[in-house]
This record gives structure tokens, sequence and C-alpha cells, in this order.
């Protein structure tokens, strides 16, 4: 977890590889929380934030652009009153790539539930 | 569509007046680009809204936020590179209510694409 924590996001191109499954089998555990989703048989990793009001789920929403802009990756980020659904994905290859797991990770790393 | 932006939120309860079919004819001709879609069986005003790149996306969103807080009534926001998607409706009645006409026309007047 730490290790993909650290790790920057590398450019990506259209024929960079995409996670193997044996690499998904490595680099899930480090991001436990986040599930596994298909969308038009694209593979996306998805998580939940959960948040007590609106202006607690703007700042998060905030701030995972923020870190987004930063690695030059971006996620789909669904705003609502109690929660932030952050969406990664690698669009270039239409699959999930390694750099999408080191993304969850540095989201974890953002989220601060409050009381 | 004027008077619509010129509109306060009212505070909303459960027993608060869902919009008749009449007042949809009446209210959707002020926001035409909003779609009435129907999610769950609940209906919502939706509208897609396009941006170069994720930063504006992004002060798209948080402009639309403030709103939302300085209203008191909040909506979906689906922030991704290029889009934000921002769906109103009122929760506590799962239904549309004059409110959402109100905001989707005051979201309206705070698009500004850019070129």
């Amino acid at each position: 977890m730490t290790e993909l924590v650290n790790e920057k996001c590398e450019a990506c191109r259209r024929d960079s590889p995409k996670v193997t499954n044996e690499e998904v089998a490595q680099l899930h555990p480090a991001v436990p929380e986040w599930e596994i989703v298909e969308e038009a048989e694209i593979p996306k990793l998805r998580r939940v934030f959960r948040y007590p009001d609106f202006a607690a789920s703007l700042t998060f929403t905030d701030a995972v652009g923020a870190l987004a802009e930063e690695q030059g990756h971006h996620p789909r980020i669904v705003t609502e009153w109690g929660s932030v659904t952050v969406t990664w994905w690698t669009h270039k290859i239409r699959n999930l790539h390694r750099n999408d797991f080191v993304m969850a990770a540095k989201t974890d790393q953002l989220y601060q539930p409050e009381a």
C-alpha cells in the first residue's frame, strides 16, 4: 500500500499494457476498499466515500481533483449530499492500468471521514 | 426564464407538492437544455455541460456546489474530463419540485463554455 501510494503516474499511451490478472491479484489487496466494476466492458476501480453533508463531499471532490491535475490522470467524480463516488480507469487503453491502482491508493490517503 | 432564475428555493417538506404535468409543460420550456429522466421511478432534471478539460469541469462543479449551498438545495454532480453532468430532483418528495426548475435555470446562468 505504502509503495503504491508513493508511485507516480506514468505517461500512458494507447499501447500501454493493461494490468494482467496476476497484477490485479497483487495490486487489489493494496486498495481493498475499491470494487472492480465493468461499464460497457471496461473494468474500472470504484469506491464510495461517505461524508455527512454536501460541503464536505465537495471539499473531498476538490482534493481528488487537485491530485488528478497533479498526476495528469483523471477520474470520474460523483459529488452528492453525503457521498463522493470516485471511479478510476485508463481511457486510452479502455482498461485498468497500474496507474489506476496508484491513484486509488493516493485517493484513499486523502480521505478524512468526519465524525 | 429570467423569472425562474430570480426565484429563491423554498424550504421543502415531505408533503410539499410535486410539479403537476401542467406545471412541467409550463416550466420545462424555460430550461429547454434539461432532459427529464427517470431513475428508479423518480423523475429528475439532467443536463450535460461540456468543457475542454478536467480543470474547467472542476471549476464549474465548484460554482454549482456554491450555488447549491447558498440555496440549500443540492444536486448530483458528475465531474469528468470534458464534461459535468448535473442532476436535480427533490429527495424529500422523490419527485420534481418547482425548486428543481429554479435551480436548473440558475445552473444554466453559471455556464460559461470555453472556446
